[in-house]
Parts: structure tokens; C-alpha cells; sequence
């Protein structure tokens, strides 16, 4: 009964050329010609059908972002390398290592990468879960109308 | 509906002080008389009836170690800071980090900083969960009569 039951590896180590885990498949995002996401990669660090969560981890290039996007579900965020910005909701907000954030749910949020430095971070979702809605033109209008939230999607935070 | 609907805050900080993060409970672990952990605190870093998934963060100081035990849920761990081992199953490893630790079900399993050096790691679990087993002193003895994991219990692993 103490017998490792699962196949593959129990323990697995971050590759050499820091490019991100051993044996974890590297998604890169495509890029969006609307420009709501831009040079981010994804790795899904643990998932299994006993876990009833997922821990992905997320590396932002400089000068990057993750979509900009709202669902039902809950996002649970851990900054771990580099510096950036996030939008949860109206909130504009610097993030840098160790910083925790939390998305609730139907809350139009982003992760931006510094000018010149990457950002990467864990998020924690729950395995089961809905599809990302992206802004309409006439709600991504409404968010700009907010200057702190324009500065911040141009690229240019406070 | 793209307002924040949680209360408390969406961006929480690590404390200036570096004993973990701000407005989250930091829990020492209790010690115990069999030694079956040692100097341990806890902080339950995001956790949430909409979130099915709950991310934890452990601290051991030096020399100490988690409690020995198994269980039907799942553990899924990042190693983050120090250095130390882990015992799974019967596999005893030297972690650091970035290292990833599944811990699948019914599985023993105890994690330990080294003698002069703290370990601390992310550890993601199902929001709703089993109560941990210990081991009778049967069970023990049965885990001590394997060299290697002998050597991981009394701190001096290979």
C-alpha cells in the first residue's frame, strides 16, 4: 500500500538550460493579433484526476503578457521570478517574488512582464473548469476609459 | 461583474520581516513525543469554497522535518528555498529548489531540511481531503528495516 502507485517520476528537477522542468511539455502561447496575450510559455507542473486542483507555471518574456481574460473560475497566483505589473478587476498593481494574488471569479485580469524583465509565476485553478472569456471591443473601451488601466494595457504602468 | 467580489485583498505581500507572508496565519506545528515531525509552521496561502485546490506553504527549520504519514489525497510539491530530503515511499532523495514532489495516495512520506539549512516548499492538496495516518510502531519498523530510509529517519540520509 506504500508502493508508488503512479507512473512516471516521483521527483523532477528544473532542466539545466532554465528553459523550465524536465519532462514537462513547454506551451508557448500563440501570439494574438489583437494583442490581448504576447510572449508567454506554460507549463503544467501537476495534474492528475486525483487532484482536483492544477499547479501551471507561466514565464512572460520582457515586454509580454498574459491574455486578457475573465471566467468563472478562480485563479490563485504566486509571483516567483522577475517583476511586472497585473490588472485583477480596476486594480493596477506592481508585482515582484513572493507577492500572492488572487483573481475571483468573472474579474478581467492580466499579467504584464517588466520593459526589460521577464515575470514568471505558479497559478493554481481547479482542474475542472470554464473557457476564458476575451473583452469585446466595447468592453476593452470601458476598461481604457480607466487611465490607470490605459497606462497599464499600453504597456506603460503608474 | 468584473468587480472584485472577494473580500480581503487581491494582492498580498511577503512579509518585511521574511517569516511569511502578511494577513495569513503562520501555524507552528506542534512537536511531537515519537519525533515523528519536528519544527515545522504552516501557512495556508490560498483557500476558497470556489477553489477546489488549496495551496500551502511549509517552512522547516533546520534539522527539522514533517510528520510521517500517508493518506488517500494527493500532495503536489514545489520545493522553493534551502535544501534538504524527502522520503516517498520507499525512495529517499535529495531535494532543492525547483524540484517537483508528487506524493501520489498511500504513500508514507516525510520531508526534512538539512542539519544547518532550512526547507521550504509549496505544497497543493485537494481543498477536501482525508486525514493523514501515522505509523503504528510496526509500520516503522517495517520502513526502518530498509537501509537507506533507516539512515533518512535518523537524519543522516545517504
Amino acid at each position: 500500500m506504500d508502493d508508488n502507485p503512479t507512473p512516471g517520476r516521483t521527483i523532477r528537477r528544473h532542466a539545466a538550460d532554465d528553459r523550465g522542468w524536465d519532462e514537462v511539455e513547454l506551451r508557448p502561447y500563440k501570439e494574438d493579433e489583437r494583442g490581448l496575450f504576447r510572449s508567454v510559455t506554460r507549463q503544467v507542473l501537476f495534474s492528475d484526476p486525483r487532484l482536483a486542483g492544477e499547479l501551471r507555471y507561466f514565464e512572460v518574456a520582457a515586454g509580454g503578457f498574459t491574455s486578457l481574460e475573465r471566467h468563472e473560475h478562480m485563479h490563485a497566483v504566486v509571483i516567483l521570478d522577475g517583476r511586472g505589473h497585473c490588472l485583477v478587476g480596476r486594480e493596477v498593481a506592481a508585482i515582484e517574488p513572493t507577492d500572492l494574488v488572487t483573481v475571483p471569479p468573472w474579474t478581467w485580469h492580466q499579467f504584464r512582464a517588466g520593459r526589460g524583465v521577464p515575470l514568471g509565476f505558479l497559478c493554481l485553478v481547479n482542474a475542472e473548469r470554464d473557457r476564458p472569456q476575451l473583452p469585446t471591443g466595447q468592453e476593452l473601451a470601458a476598461l481604457r476609459a480607466d487611465s490607470a488601466i490605459a497606462a497599464f494595457l499600453s504597456g506603460d504602468p503608474d
